[in-house]
């Protein structure tokens, strides 16, 4: 930890300063330069960051060192994290395409749909039984009774399953039904949440929130980690800019950052970021290209007549045109798909 | 609402368009520009909004022309909403200011604390027991033991109090101990902790989202009301965006714009907004001369010590010397405080 | 300068940065960290940033101490400057007030302006000759012709005039016959117009740019007074986030910001932030309250005919009953206007 | 135009309306709705874009249907612009690869790149000669100089250059030293300039502002097509939000976005938007992944020696390694390069 003190502070200033920090166990670098002087903190910085040592008198600004994640930190583990799904290796040299419809409507719609996917190459099925609505007017999931749609097409299209968990008391429930627990970009620092998965061993999938920085979102991994569970696969899924042209903007520079920072596997969800299905196979390449592990890929049979977010689903003839041009793309910077 | 056509839209294409709408109930007018032709839907446009008409083969955008939004809306209620809880009334003439330390640390400080902002005219006391952090590894509140500190010390002061809340599971206890239920920041969009809450009777104050538009902030509102429970307060925080001088950006604006739209009462939270406590008098006045029902000032008998948000804590002197610059304000615009 | 090293560094490396820094005439001070080694660099940290010292291998982050702004800043000057335009004195206890059309249409309807606004009390006369427009296809402003008219009316209302330049080669012209030039937020960072500007001794009301940092927005200022114009006046006009309920989000606390980072005069642009004029009332009062030195406001005799920026302008009447309003805040502040 | 009315206007104010709409030649469609009325104005919208018709009494909004650019539109020009500068096509089928250092340090500098980047298959020849810097005490470019040794270098290494323009005067002197000039994302709204530029025949690349919307960016595209230069080709560069991982947020689905919209080509700069040189490969390959016609890469011999951007410099051994991956990444979506 770095304290850079005002040009004005006082030597009983420095002094207090410097004697509350090595009253917390770490040594003191003190600089003194031409305008301003330094206090350096050596040690376990994590003792400092409870303390507001900015409201000290004579403080100017106080700058970590040290990053605030240990367990999700590539520092702390240097290979890859591969987490096996039932088989599927997510965060190794097999890219991994999660798809299936935003919701789940009914049991014939998604079983439908889970068919299509498998044959044209997805690994994971996906669907939504919970579902976090702006409106509350807005369809709001079938619940329970969605997953049990979903559990049941996994098994017969031989799919492990993913569904998106918004409420700690649904925990159990989902737990039994799907392979992979979906934390929403919305529950992202949902801590009692994350607390609760991470006392599980389910794989999760977390999304990153709408506003959140990329510390922010390993700081959230990190909740979870912290209480045991490190199956943690991190999820892309655009942020929220100036710009409306897109429904978000897909930050596909941060699947090459959070790589550079993390040992967990980095999947993208371009179908959200974009809102609008034109755009969904020239951002799924172009996160292939960029590193990402694997896509999460929304597919309705019939978008014109989905509950939810029908805008931005392909229809399986496209999503498989999608794949076969995945292909190409995985192989290019050799990797399988 | 309003369908614009792709300049290319084929005859059959808006025939297709034209009969969804009429399916649904509403009624059509079809106006053919000389650039574009444009579907206008007339009914109940909630019908509309639950089907992807941007999918439609045809269609170039959609516009909605209504408010998604009702109860919350100042159309559907046009005097201002006053709420009172334990006498002291929220959204009338008189202003009202939250104070109290960010975390209850033990019985002492907050009891303490309380004394000191009722005697410079504060009318509720704030104190949490239940913090969202960042860090796993920060303080994470005394929990149900803070809850009842809080309690104690708002009696003993006879002030109302206010606590945040996490988990839906926390309800029952939280409503025992607290007079208003806050819903903090993070979880300004977790709709099923908003659907529970709306099932109380309690007044709840409710924290735009770091990264929310008003829009979705009423939609938020909308959701508690749309359970039953109509004492909301609503509470501009800051914003996130790119500048990084202060925590986040206070969106002052904010107050007038919701005032229009919304009958509910509005406050303002300046010491998260600016993380500083030195901003804190500067962003108070300028909160009451926008218009604010209220504010929301953290208060700590030593910052230094504070186990959480020290740096942007006021001292109960500093406090005080606040609320009386604050009345000249308050009087400036007519109001009481 | 702070030079985190990563925990890998070499001693090599180490060598070789540690050499660098004194080759350019600074100390050194090494400190070795139980996760991180540290170099903290003493001196002239200009010398550093002209170094790409990231590319350097082995370094993992680098943290500038010193502001990169010099002239411009507190610590340069302690008291506050005061710029006086024709006997009106922009930065002291008196607030001033800055009111006109957004362009000017013809000689009658700025003269009239000029008059009704000097009755209210308004003390400078604005007016754009040169208008900034998104759309090469929209009304560009009457050039020369229009400062002609501007010149006249606050001739004739007893009011120096302020308009924006937007081109080098206009420079002479403009200092002819304005009193300030306006340098307009798309133009905050053409760092030659900046440049030639500095090199009179006409004051500058610099507005900041769209997306500037507050530290961009003063190193623009500094541009200036590098070349020897110390006559700066800096405007806040909003700026731009992800909410469409306003134009732009008006970032009131960077007032007080700024005023501890620099001894120049700050004014606030509300009708540019918030683009409606049933806001501009609710936020002139805001900025006075946190502590602004003056007001710019659109005033147009008949904002439907307006030519440019209707929907944000003041008619006369409602801006005298402001000019009303806001004697009552000021005066709550301790200012005049 | 759609003008949605409020629900409370008047018969008269609604008269007035329709009057004013149809005095500019328009026709109207009144429809009156349960809740709001709404006027629909059919005929040549750029009429109405001039009134403040928010300002008109009972207007609640007012929503443009047609687009604001018409010269750099699609719906213009079906079929790709493709731009020829001495035989190097952009906008076709084959990628290009414009690389060279940020700024033109000597003679010996540049041509030494020249040589380099052109043997690993660039295709133009990038320099910088005038240096828009934030802080005025930062390298600002050798001006005529540098224009010198560039044109040099170019011709040597038998590739077009491109360098960046920042003064209307200095147009003369670039047209003769270059083949393409270059706006930067800081002139984006620098309109005098773009009328210059458009006024001559010269290729121009337009970098995309910091916080610019797509529908700004090709706006100001149209400055320059308005005046008659039609030689443009867009470049996305990076956008400004919240994070700060990266310098920039490379905006790469604004490259499908911007095709659908427009037809001229579209290139991506990923060292200025990311940064950082470690991540230029992997957003490098996502840009032509996602469909960009060009690519624009800063190429310095020795980074740590750099007067300006080294952070984000490859050097020529890295350059000449990431071509060759380029290649297999274009060739994967049926491109050359």
């Amino acid at each position: 930890m770095i304290i850079v003190l005002k040009p004005d502070a006082s030597e009983e200033q420095i002094r207090h300063m410097v004697e509350k920090v090595k009253g917390l166990g770490l040594s003191v670098h003190l600089s003194k330069g031409a305008e301003r002087s330094i206090i350096g903190a050596i040690g376990d910085e994590a003792l400092l960051t409870s303390i507001p040592l900015e409201t000290f008198p004579g403080v100017e600004k106080v700058m970590p060192i040290l990053k605030p994640y240990k367990l999700v930190s590539r520092e702390f583990q240097q290979e890859n994290t591969v987490i096996d799904v039932k088989g599927v290796k997510i965060g190794g040299n097999e890219i991994q395409v999660i798809a299936g419809p935003c919701s789940i409507e009914n049991a014939k719609n998604v079983l439908e749909v889970a068919m299509e996917v498998k044959k044209s190459g997805a690994t994971i099925l996906r669907g939504g039984a919970f579902k976090p609505r702006t409106s509350p007017y807005d369809f709001q999931g079938l619940g329970a009774e969605g997953l049990e749609y979903l559990k049941a097409a996994g098994k017969e299209a031989q799919l492990p399953v993913i569904t998106e968990i918004m409420d700690p008391r649904d925990l159990e429930l989902i737990c039994e039904n799907a392979d992979i627990i979906q934390v929403g970009a919305r529950n992202m620092q949902n801590f009692m949440l994350l607390k609760e998965i991470g006392k599980t061993d389910k794989p999760v999938l977390l999304k990153r929130g709408l506003c959140a920085t990329i510390k922010e979102f390993l700081m959230s991994a990190e909740y979870i980690a912290s209480q045991g569970n490190r199956k943690i696969i991190l999820c892309e899924r655009g942020i929220r800019t100036y710009d409306t042209e897109t429904r978000n903007t897909l930050d596909l520079s941060a699947v090459p950052v959070i790589k550079s920072l993390s040992h967990l596997p980095v999947v993208v969800d371009p179908s959200h970021a974009v809102g609008k299905w034109s755009l969904v196979a020239a951002m799924s390449k172009a996160a292939i290209a960029a590193g990402a592990d694997g896509l999460m890929i929304e597919v309705h049979a019939n978008p014109e007549e989905a509950l939810c977010d029908g805008a931005q689903s392909l229809k399986p003839r496209k999503f498989d045109l999608l794949m076969k041009e995945l292909k190409r793309i995985a192989n290019a910077v050799d990797r399988d798909i």
